[in-house]
């Protein structure tokens, strides 16, 4: 090797990884006994709002994602021969990469849809004929769509599961089953029932849950486990955070909220800060909150974990990236393997 | 499962198929007597015009799709370790998914170009040059182009097999072959050579021959079927429904032609009525007779059939998806089986 | 079959190959003896720069290039569960395409980034973060950009390998590879180091050292071999045909080199006649020296063969395509077989 050559191409790829909480599902694995029922329960279905979960469904889809990330081994290709219609109608590259990897990693074929103009939709095709089509060359159908009717409207005409990866600013269920994860894995105990006092946590979310679909699906996931959730502090300039029923509802199932425009003299009592500033409105998007960053320099707690979907903008400081508050990047792993969960059940049918 | 919940979300898929002619190549299969040397006969070769098939070619391409669809089970795959070029220089959803989900199913990898602007084309570069990379890379190629020319440049330079999916407004054999599979499903008698009088069936054609390469292609494969077609209807208000000696080709071959431009005074006598609206043109499509719709009101015969290459507009109700006319999802499901028929017959070599 | 049929589709597709060179990879893989360990020191690594290899690499690559190019028979799949991600920021077919059809006759999956407009690009994200999802997503990279630093950007982020497939003005090592192996199988005799005067070649390359990464590329790697090499002519108007001390490393390395812009007076002299007219240079790309170009009426040496990157535009006539001089077919196919033997060497980790 001569000269002039980047030092990095004179070391060989090291897997070695430092974000906090890439390596270890195994916790999560040990704590939650198996409950194969309630996995095959989800096979067949297709997965639209985080509405469809229940407590136990979740937590044992993590359980196998994380089984999946402590393994790392996928010897078996349950889906070879399998057909995914890969549709993406909106701009996104880590969701539709993250679907097509564990497609891929599950051992079956991809189809893609990317660009609407090179489509039949540009005929002026119904969704219902696009649905029609789709079940003849497809198995599943993973659709992200900046219109939060589209999936519904495609649902009435399919005859194998569709899944929603992003319906406009409606909801992201599969988003949110990769934050639960993340939080499940940081916090193990969090599974239980019975939760004392002073062990509940306190989860800050810095964005607008009547704009932002990943906020949205997060905080019906959290409502499954409010008994270790002290509070959720949403931190916000918006006149109206909230939309129509969404505050009473979440309240129903069991969340505490306070409303604040205060980040730093808020953050000093978050376990669990999930920082995103962009809302995702038809063919472009909204900036919610951009005055509110995250840097080394924050207010966090000691012990605090920042979660984001990614990707980020000016919001989130790469100096926190290797913190000991750096989640976001577990979460972004994780991601894979809860996707990998949720697909290999949907499949069992 | 929380009230808000989308009814479809509490069921699982269902596989039920109501559409007409769904589930029934049975009877297909069951009239044909397999004959593998005919099938052996494609091997190796391009597909560019639906002149190039025999009459004997068509019924065993046929009842092999009628086997892959009757079985509906993909243990086998042959194409392991094949590789597609698929090749869309022309907007096209169902056509490409198609030909990539059979390719799939039979165990092939695909490459593709999607975009003309992605490739080296935008270089100026020549379709023999790109016929020259395509034999290092692949194993077959798929192509739609809107110039009618461009397959046969491409054929100049190729080693490998290239099949046409829409050459401008000239062929489109392979839908022409999911039309026919759809007719014979309908009705297997047709296969036979001895024919009496009052058996015999009217296709009408809604739509223009001389410009609708779907039109031009099936009538080709009509033409071989001649002793069962009593009258083909041409309902247009152009006033030069065939190109060149489009008409005098056919009638050779055996069919009956009548141009009319009275819709509802002519469905009364059809049995199969074949509609389709759009002619594609270079980058756009030109519309032709828009102005003839069918829908539930509409004077067909009890036991008529509709077929439409689809996607289509508003030329063709949605009220008669459930109605026994709707062959034409028929149609669009055996479109996958046919072709499945084809490429594995194409690769044996 | 009618009349009016093409008579190319009477015709069963041919294997026959006539491009010189194309068949003959035997030679080299008898010259050469195996050195399993130098291939071994390969895994892992990322590849940016032709600088990275040592003449041992680079021949051993070419006689596993040559051995998968002699056995055409890919009957092993080593990298079947391995995903490749497919990153072209910049237009490009052939690169693509070799690559992804290299990665599937090894038996992989690939999901593909090609149009920067539908990535999380599109929201700013830096490519360190790309870098970092990519670790999740992927086995290894191959990316195209048209801004030269950023592979070295990603690399920072990166814990997979990553092939550079042409950086800007920079490099473009696999097709470098593509050259040497081309012209190691017309000549096996280059590898040695013993080299009698009258057995060396002249070399001549029409383009812009200092614009052109093919160029950039092909040159570090001959000059690893330059004991056979009697003198590199550089055929360009450019007042300014290297840049920086370009000249200074490759003659330092063992290289002499002559610069002229009379191309048909040093024709007579070239063994080997490397022609490109293309400098990619971001979106766009700049002509050099297209007043020089080949035909069958240039004054080439008897023996002489004629490389060429691809695709071309007028520079070189498609008379000399049935000519011996041809070697640019056989270089493109070479190119599938020695991005096989890199990609099989890197991912054997």
């Amino acid at each position: 090797m001569v000269k002039k050559l980047h030092p990095k191409l004179t070391e060989r790829v090291s897997q070695d990884v430092w974000a906090e909480g890439i390596e270890q599902p195994v916790a999560l694995l040990e704590l939650i006994e198996e409950q194969p029922g309630v996995i095959a329960e989800l096979a067949g279905y297709s997965v639209i709002s985080s509405r469809q979960f229940s407590r136990e469904q979740i937590v044992q889809l993590c359980r196998l994602a994380a089984k999946y990330e402590a393994q790392q081994i996928f010897s078996q290709f349950p889906l070879t021969g399998k057909i995914l219609i890969s549709a993406f109608y909106e701009p996104s590259t880590r969701t539709r990469l993250s679907f097509e990897s564990v497609w891929h990693r599950l051992g079956g074929d991809i189809i893609s849809i990317t660009d609407p103009s090179t489509t039949g939709i540009a005929k002026g095709e119904s969704l219902q004929d696009v649905a029609e089509m789709m079940n003849h060359y497809g198995d599943v159908v993973v659709l992200r769509d900046s219109n939060n009717g589209a999936i519904y409207e495609m649902l009435e005409g399919l005859r194998i599961p569709i899944i929603n990866a992003g319906n406009g600013t409606d909801e992201h269920p599969t988003q949110a089953l990769a934050d639960i994860y993340a939080i499940l894995k940081w916090r193990p105990d969090l599974v239980q029932d019975d939760f004392p006092e002073e062990k509940k946590i306190t989860i800050g979310i810095i964005g607008n849950p009547a704009r932002m679909r990943t906020v949205r699906s997060v905080l019906l996931f959290l409502a499954k486990f409010s008994e270790g959730i002290r509070e959720v502090v949403i931190i916000t300039n918006s006149i109206q955070p909230f939309s129509d029923d969404q505050r009473e509802e979440l309240e129903k199932e069991g969340l505490s909220f306070r409303v604040s425009n205060d980040l730093d003299g808020s953050l000093p009592d978050m376990d669990v800060v999930y920082i995103n500033a962009i809302a995702w409105v038809g063919d472009s998007y909204e900036e919610h909150g951009i005055e509110y960053k995250l840097s080394k320099d924050s207010p966090l707690k000691k012990d605090a974990i920042i979660l984001h979907p990614l990707a980020r903008g000016e919001e989130l400081s790469t100096d926190l990236d290797k913190t000991d508050h750096n989640w976001y990047f577990a979460q972004a792993r994780g991601a894979v393997f809860v996707r990998m969960a949720l697909m290999s059940s949907i499949m069992r049918f």
